[in-house]
C-alpha cells in the first residue's frame, strides 16, 4: 500500500534512476520525479520520459535558470561571495533553489516527503537538508544514496535487474555538478593534491595555449550592483551571465584549483571552471572599490565572507541570511557604473572604472596643480591617529629606563 | 650657530637633494644623510657622493636587504598580509625600516631630529612619523618636501641657485617606489581610472605577448611559513625573492591595478608590480589550507586581514603587532611542505601540494573504496547543524499560520 | 560689515555666551543663537532671553526630545549600542541630532557657517564637524572655544569687559553633559582614575544606601525591538525612557564607570548615568537571546560593536551607519515580546522573558519526559563537528612518533 | 572475557554508580573510575570507596584544583573569556582538564577506552569527546547514559537490582555542576523563562536582602595579567579565587540568568553563581583599558569572543587555541598593576585603577592648566578622518541636484 507521494530531485543519471525504484521498494512511496535545467545544460524532455519509464508517477521538469539568476546568484554577486576567498559557490548556490521547488511541488502534490540524491560525506545533503526544513518542517526527507551504501557496480547490477536503462557513454572519470554559475569537477586523480589537475578536468575553459592571442575587452555595466549591460548592449541576466561564460572560457578565464574545508569536516580538492562568475565579482569588486567609502569597505568584507560562509553551510533560508542581505543591497544603492574588463590568457584584469557616484577625486589626488588637497592638515591627523602608540612608547621606554 | 644634527633619510634624487640645503638654511640643523639599499637597484657610492656634495655633514650607505627580507618581509608573508586583498605593501613595509635606521643613526650621532621627503597626502609621511615616535618619541621631525609647498620648478630654480647638480635624464611620468618586495607606480595619466595603465607604467613584468609560450614549474618549500628552497635549492630569503622576481617577471606575473583607500582619506590608483611577493604569498596560502584547520582558516583570515591593515596604517611598532605576530607564528608551526606553482602567461597557478603536516586526508575525502568516512554520522550532524534554523522556521510558520 | 550669518548651537551657558560677542568680532559674523530641549533640564525660554540679551540676532528655541528619541535612541537600542562594552553613548548620539538642527537651521536663515562650542581636545567636535560637512559640506564652521584658548578666569573678564551676565551659581567641580539618554560627568577629581567617583559625581542615580529595600518590577514591551509599554501602559518612547530614568535612578540604576579611549587619541576617565538606557539595552539584548538564532546572535554581536564605534567615532551620517541599521532593523521583525526587569540595589535584573517569537523550545531544553531532542543525533554531530580537530591530533601525533 | 580497560569518569552520584555496572555488563569492560576535586566540595575518600564498592577494578582520586586554575582557568581570564557576554564558562572549562586525567590514566592503566556521564543533549558530551579525540584518537569513548535511555526511576529499580547504593538526600530540584570558577544550575522551574530563578536555585550567593550594609574593598593585583595578591598580601592562584569566591558570595556578587544558546542546536536557560571568576574578569578587563592602546583594546575585544566561543563549542585541545592565547599572551605583558574593587550589594564595582603601565595621561587628558593636549592638531585630524564621508556627501548631493 502506498505511503503517499515523494517528490524525488531527479538527474536522469544512474544514481536518481536506481533512487526511484528503491525508494519505492524500500518506502513504498509513490515517487514524483522534478527535474530543473539550470544550465548544465541537458535536455529536460529526455529527462522526462527516463522517469516515467524507470517507474515516477508523475514528473515535473521546469526551468529554473531565471529563478536562479535573480534570486540566488544576484544576491551572492552583490556580496561578492567568494568561499574562502576563492569559490564562488556555484553548486552551493543551486541548493536552496532546488529544495525550494521540491517543497513547493511536494505541497502541490500534497506528498510527505522528498528526496534528494546526495553521498553522506559532501556538502549538499546539509544544503538540502536544511533548506527543506527551513521551508516545511514538516516534510520527511530520504537520502537514498546516502543510506543504501551501494557501490557503482552494486548499483549496475541492481539497474540491470530492475530494468532501468543504463546509459553506454563513457564513464566520466570525475564527478561533475554544473549551473550557469559555474562547473564542479572533483575525485578521481584530483584527489590526490600533489598532482596538476589534467585537461579532461575541464570543460568550460579553453587551456590557455588555445586561446586567443589578442585581448578582448567587454565593457560591463552595473546598476545598483545588477550587472544590466555588456559593452553598452542591455541584456537580461541570464544571458549576460551565459555571454560571459562562452567569452570567458574562450579567453581561459574562470579556473580555480582549490583544497577547501568541508562542513563536514574533512578537506576536499576541487576544480572549478566559472569564467563569468568570476569576471561579474572582480568587475563588481572594483565598481566597490570606486564608490564605496573606506570603513564602508572594510565592513563590507566582513560581511561578504559571512555571507559565503552561510552559502556554503546551507543557512541560505535562515533569517541571518535575510539580515546580511539587507545590509547588502542597502550598500549596492551607489554600485553603478562601467567596468571594462580586458579577458587574456586566462585574465579577467579591471583595466577602467567609471561611476556618477565614484568617490575617487582627482583634484584630491593629483600630484599636479589644482591640487585641493589641505596637506597641512595632515601633521594635526598624524599627532592623533599615532597619540595611542606614542604614548604606549614614552610610558614603556621610561619604565625600561626605570628597569634597566 | 648649529641647531644640532638631524638626521635624513637621503635617495640621491631631486626632493631630498634639495631638502639637504633647505633644512640648513631653514631650521640651522647639520644634515647627516641616510642611504638605504633595499631593492630599488641604485648604486650607495654615488648616493654617498652626492649627498656629501649637496652639503651632507655625514652620510651613512646601508645594504638593508636582508633586514627588510627578515623582519619585514618574512612577517608580512605568514600573515599573507594583502591590503584590501589586493596589494603585498611593499612601500608600506620599508617605512618602518627606514624609520629604524633614521632613528638608529640619529641616536648614534646625538642627533635631536630626523626628515623624510614624503608630501602631505600620502600614507607614507604617516608611517614613518608614527615608527618615529614609537621608537625614539623625544626625536623631532622634520617633513620639508611638506612643508615648503614649493612645485617642481621652483625646486629646479631652488637647486640651480644652490649649486645642487641636477640629473639630466629624462623625467620619468610617474612617481615610483620600489624594493624587493614590489614596485609602485602613481600619478600621470595613471590618475584616470578609466584609462588602462599604459606599458611605461611597468619596469619589472612582461606585457604578456612577450611572455614565453612555455610554463615553468617552481616548486617552493617552506619550512614552518618560511620559503627556504627553490626547485630543491636551498636560498637565502633575499636570493630567493629576487630570483622569484626574476622568473615571475619574465612570465609577466604580478601585476596589480588599484583604487585603493588611503589612510589621509582619499582614494588613489596605483599600479603595482609584486612579482614575487605574489608567487609566494600564493604558495603560502595554498600550503595554509592544507595544514590548517578550518576554524584557524577562518579565525587567521581576520588576523591576516588585521595585520595587512595595520602596516598600511603605519602602526608596526605598535602593541597590536607584536601580539598578532605572536599569533601569526603559533599559527606556522605546521606551515612545513612543498607547493608547486606554474608560471605561465601572467599567472602563478598552485598546481600542486604535499605537507608532512597536510590534513588533507585521501581515506576520508574518496569516493573509491577504502573510504574510512562515516556517512550516517552526518544525518546526525545535520539535525544538530540545522537546528536552530528549523526552530525557527517552525515557530514563524506556526505564528504565520495564527497572523494570517 | 556683515560677513553673513552663522547659527551657534547655543547653551545658555559662559563658554557659549562669550562665543556670541567673540565670534561677532572675531569674524564679523551676525550671530543666529539655536537652543535645543533634549531633556537636560533648562528653560528654554530663559535660555531664548540671554542669547537675544548677549549679543543674537535671532534665536531658535526646539523641544527635540522627541526628534532625538525616535531617530537616534531607538537606532541605538535597537544595536544595544555600548562603546567599549559600557557606556551607551548618551552624548555622542546627541551630536548628530544638534548638527541636524545647526544645518536646518542655517539653510533657513541663509547663513554661510555653524558654530559648535567644543575644545580641541573631546570626541563631540569630531561628531559635529563630521555631521555638518555630511549634511551641507558647503558650510563653515566655527569652533570658538577651540580656538581661542582662553582659561575660565580670562572668560571671566571678557564676559564682564563685554556685558555679559554671569550667573552666580557656585562653580560645578565637574564637566556635565545630559540628556534623556543619560549623564556624562568628567574632569575634576575623576581626573585621577584611582580616586573612587564621589557622590557629588552623581545626580540622576541614587546612592545605594538610600535606595529602596524592596525591589520594584517593571514590565517592558517590545514591538519589533521597540520598547511600547511599561507595565501593560502603552507610553511614547519620550516617556518611557524618562519613566525608567525615575525609577531606575530611584534604585540606584545606571552608574558607569569608565576609562575609556577618545578618538583623539587619549584615555579619560568619564563617569556616566543611564539608568534608562540600560535597562532598555539589557531588557532589549534578552529579548534577542530568547529570538535571534545562534548564527544570528554571533554575527549581531559584531554589527552592534560596529554601530557603536562608528556613534562614537562620528560617523552618523555616513553610509556605513545606513547599511548596518539596514542589518539590524532587518533583524528586529522578531524581537517582539515582554520582559520582566526587577531594579534593585543597583541591579536591574532580567528575571523573565516571553516572546510570540520565541526560539526557545520546552520541549527540546527539558530534562523531563516529554523531551523531543534527538539523543542519538549527537553522536554523527560531535564526529562531524569534532573531524578536523582529530585529524588534526592524528597527523601530529604520527609526525610526533615519527621525529621522537 | 574482559574486553580491556574503561576509564570512566566517576562522580560518586547515581548516574556514574549506575554506569559502573552497565558498562561492565554491556561492554565487558573493567571499569576504572577516576574522580577528581575540582572544587565543587566533595570528599574524595568516600568517593574512591563508593566506586570500589560498586565494581570498579580501580580508583584514582586526584586533587586538580591547581591544575585547573593554572591551566585553564589563569587563560580563560586572561582572555575575559564570557560566552555570549555573559557566562564565565566554569563549567566549559573544566570537560578538558576531566578529559585529559582519563586519557593519562587510560594510558597509564593501559585501557582502550574512556567514558563520560553526559547525556545526549548537552554541550559537555562534546566537550569531553573532541577533547579526548584530541588527546588521544585511539581511544574509545563510550557515553553510558547518553546511550541507555533510562528515566531516574528506571536507573532506581536497576541500582537496587545490581545492589548498588541509593543515597537518602532529597533530591535537588536542579541539576548542578560546581568547580571554583563558579557553580551551574539549570532544569527544574528554570525551565520556564518567564519565572524568576528561586532562591533555592542559589547555594554561593547570598540575596541582596541578607547582604552587608556596608561596602567591601578588595585591592586586585596583577602581574602581566595574573592576578597575585588580595589587599597586598600575596596568594596562590586556588586561594585567590576561593576567597573571592567566599568575600562575592556573602556581598551577593555573582548571580547571572542567561538563555544561552548551546552548541548542540537548542536554547537552554542557565543559572550561574560565578563570584569570584566575575570579580576577577572585570578587574582585570579594567586593567585591560588602562594600559592597552586603543587598537589592542578594539582587536583583544574580538579575540576573547573568540576564545569564549572556542571554549564553549569545545575545541579547547586545538590548535586555534593555541594560535588564539600567543596572541592573548603577548597581550598581557603590560597588565600589571592594582585594582580597587567595591564589594556591596551584589555589585563588584572598580572604584579605582593605577598601573606602570598605565596610557592614561592625566597631562593630556586634564581640562586643568598643565594641559600638554595640542588643541590645534584637532583640526588637520577632523579633515583627514571626515575625508571620506565629507567626499561622499558631496559626490552624492551633486548627483542629487542633477537627478531631481
Amino acid at each position: 500500500m502506498s505511503q503517499g507521494k515523494i517528490v524525488l530531485a531527479y538527474s536522469g543519471g544512474l544514481d536518481t534512476s536506481v533512487s526511484v525504484k528503491w525508494i519505492e521498494e524500500k518506502y513504498g512511496y509513490e515517487v514524483v520525479a522534478l527535474g530543473l535545467d539550470i544550465g548544465e545544460g541537458k535536455d529536460l524532455e529526455t529527462v522526462r520520459q527516463k522517469a516515467l519509464q524507470v517507474g515516477a508517477v508523475n514528473a515535473y521538469m521546469i526551468n529554473a535558470k531565471e529563478e536562479l539568476a535573480e534570486e540566488y546568484l544576484l544576491p551572492a554577486l552583490k556580496a561578492n561571495a567568494l568561499y574562502e576567498g576563492k569559490y564562488p559557490l556555484s553548486s552551493a548556490l543551486s541548493r536552496p533553489l532546488i529544495s525550494k521547488f521540491l517543497v513547493d511541488v511536494a505541497e502541490k502534490e500534497g506528498a510527505v516527503a522528498v528526496a534528494h540524491g546526495c553521498t553522506g560525506k559532501g556538502n549538499d545533503q546539509v544544503r538540502f537538508e536544511l533548506s527543506i526544513q527551513a521551508l516545511n518542517p514538516d516534510l520527511n526527507v530520504v537520502a537514498p544514496v546516502r543510506e543504501w551504501g551501494m557501490t557503482r557496480d552494486e548499483q549496475l547490477v541492481y539497474a540491470e535487474e530492475k530494468g532501468i536503462p543504463i546509459s553506454v557513454t563513457a564513464e566520466n572519470p570525475f564527478s561533475i555538478d554544473a549551473n550557469i554559475w559555474g562547473r564542479a569537477c572533483e575525485a578521481g586523480v584530483l584527489e590526490n593534491p600533489w598532482v596538476e589537475p589534467p585537461e579532461e578536468a575541464f570543460a568550460w575553459t579553453a587551456s590557455l595555449q588555445h586561446t586567443p592571442d589578442e585581448p578582448e575587452y567587454v565593457e560591463i555595466e552595473f546598476l545598483e550592483g545588477r550587472p544590466v549591460a555588456l559593452n553598452g548592449v542591455a541584456k537580461p541576466l541570464v544571458d549576460l551571465i551565459e555571454e560571459l561564460n562562452t567569452k570567458g572560457g574562450k579567453h581561459g578565464v574562470g579556473r580555480i584549483d582549490h583544497v577547501e574545508n568541508r562542513l563536514v569536516g574533512i578537506k576536499s580538492r576541487e576544480v572549478y571552471e566559472n569564467p563569468g562568475a568570476l569576471i561579474l565579482i572582480g568587475a563588481h569588486k572594483e565598481l566597490e572599490f570606486l564608490t564605496h567609502t573606506r570603513e564602508m569597505s572594510q565592513f563590507k568584507t566582513m560581511v561578504d565572507q559571512q555571507m559565503a560562509k552561510l552559502i556554503y553551510d546551507g543557512l541560505w533560508f535562515s533569517p541571518l541570511k535575510s539580515s546580511l542581505m539587507a545590509f547588502v543591497e542597502d550598500t549596492q544603492k551607489v554600485v553603478t557604473g562601467t567596468i571594462n574588463v580586458k579577458l587574456h590568457k586566462g585574465h579577467a584584469t579591471v583595466v577602467g572604472r567609471k561611476s556618477p557616484y565614484s568617490l575617487y577625486n582627482e583634484e584630491l589626488a593629483t600630484y599636479l596643480k589644482g591640487d585641493m588637497f589641505d596637506h597641512k592638515a595632515a601633521e594635526g591627523f598624524i599627532k592623533l591617529w599615532g597619540l595611542p602608540t606614542k604614548v604606549h612608547a614614552q610610558v614603556h621606554q621610561s619604565k625600561n629606563a626605570v628597569h634597566s
